[in-house]
């Protein structure tokens, strides 16, 4: 089985023209989208929603009244005044996430990073959302009914790579094998120099700099760097919500 | 001083949008082009120039007759059937390129991602085609007046990452020292999970594995992958040449 790796979302656009039928997409957005849906799916909630916009957010619980939305600009949730009218129910840390606020609900969440990576692997055999939380469980899955090929798809942060995606894609490469493409090499050996000390790298990581600068978000970190707390499986289904699988 | 990576040619668009003026950048294409540019150099060609496409390097030689041209497709030195007329001098096999061969003379020679790379780097405050055979003159050249910052740049292949040009931009960072960006941070530690078993490293690579399966360019892996055999620096002039520096 091939393992190929997408380090940077600058490479995502070039997926439009795969064919990506036979391949099994695994996401990675650490700090802080997949590990938060992850989260949510384990503590309950029926279905997440990834949009890239406030507005699409905003749009998507006129329809359906009962829905969540989460999503946070500069680290505060948004407020009415930058959604035209709504206050948000959530910010995007995985601490808020809990079973009783979740539990039967549909959550919106804006994230653009995250979800322009799981955009881009529209047409794949299945688009896995994963994180460090749920690596063991995610491989699996794999594991148990092995796809062709598997793209592990670095989501990033801006146009640049993040280096907590490219670790959890690293340690999935370990746990999964198969021939390594050079960018999948690359990530398995950022994490083997790293795996010793893993919580520790990763918070020396941009993103997870910036969280730690803000007292309400640094605890985030600590958190999205557990290795398989839960053992969830999420998808992305062709509607565009993940759930688990 | 900061220290940013490429890793990806993806990437290279975006440089575009960036004030490098008080940026160092450091070209990366190890199998092979700017291996090749600094043997060239080394062996006392007077420059090379770096170009895209075979109509180009013609078109230079209508201009100054005296100018070597370099350049292959599938991996065998371009013939009179493909540039319109002219049988190419070398390959691109850094091996070819023999002080009695290159002594005094312009070498015009065809790269792709090469090419792209050290374009993408126009407006930087300097701009340097780097290797591992002089990875320790490249960086007593940076140490000797330090820029602002670096920018380490991993030419690839394609649209896709080299391994090599990673090992190479990681040991680099790690010779030069400052702040790793994330990009750095992963290169650097590629470089370090693979520092005590490079060469071997380096075969595994795509590139590797392909002039490694063509018996007349499979000594290039080693060669290219020797360590500070040459003192040269070269950096590209606002004219597109390479030189000493």
């Amino acid at each position: 089985m091939n393992l190929e790796t997408i380090l940077t979302p600058a490479e995502l656009p070039a997926l439009a023209r795969r064919d990506l039928r036979g391949t099994a997409c695994v996401v990675f957005d650490i700090l802080r989208a997949t590990s938060t849906f992850v989260t949510a799916l384990q503590n309950g909630a029926q279905a997440v929603v990834p949009v890239s916009e406030i507005s699409e957010a905003v749009a998507f619980r006129k329809n359906m009244p009962d829905t969540l939305l989460a999503g946070e600009r500069d680290g505060v949730k948004i407020r009415a005044a930058q959604s035209g009218g709504v206050d948000f129910d959530f910010g995007n840390s995985p601490r808020e996430f809990r079973p009783e606020k979740v539990r039967g609900k549909t959550i919106v969440s804006t994230t653009t990073n995250g979800t322009r990576a799981l955009r881009a692997c529209a047409g794949a055999k299945i688009i896995l959302a994963s994180s460090f939380l749920n690596l063991a469980a995610t491989t699996k899955f794999l594991n148990a009914s092995p796809p062709e090929e598997i793209l592990l798809v670095c989501a990033g942060t801006g146009e640049g790579v993040a280096l907590e995606d490219v670790l959890a894609a690293g340690a999935l490469a370990g746990l999964v094998g198969g021939e390594f493409s050079d960018a999948t090499e690359i990530a398995s050996r950022t994490f083997l120099y790293a795996k010793n000390d893993l919580a520790a790298v990763i918070a020396g990581s941009q993103n997870a700099r910036r969280l730690l600068a803000i007292p309400e978000l640094r605890a985030d970190v600590a958190f999205c760097s557990q290795r398989d707390i839960f053992k969830t499986v999420a998808a992305d289904g062709a509607d565009g919500a993940i759930r688990l699988v």
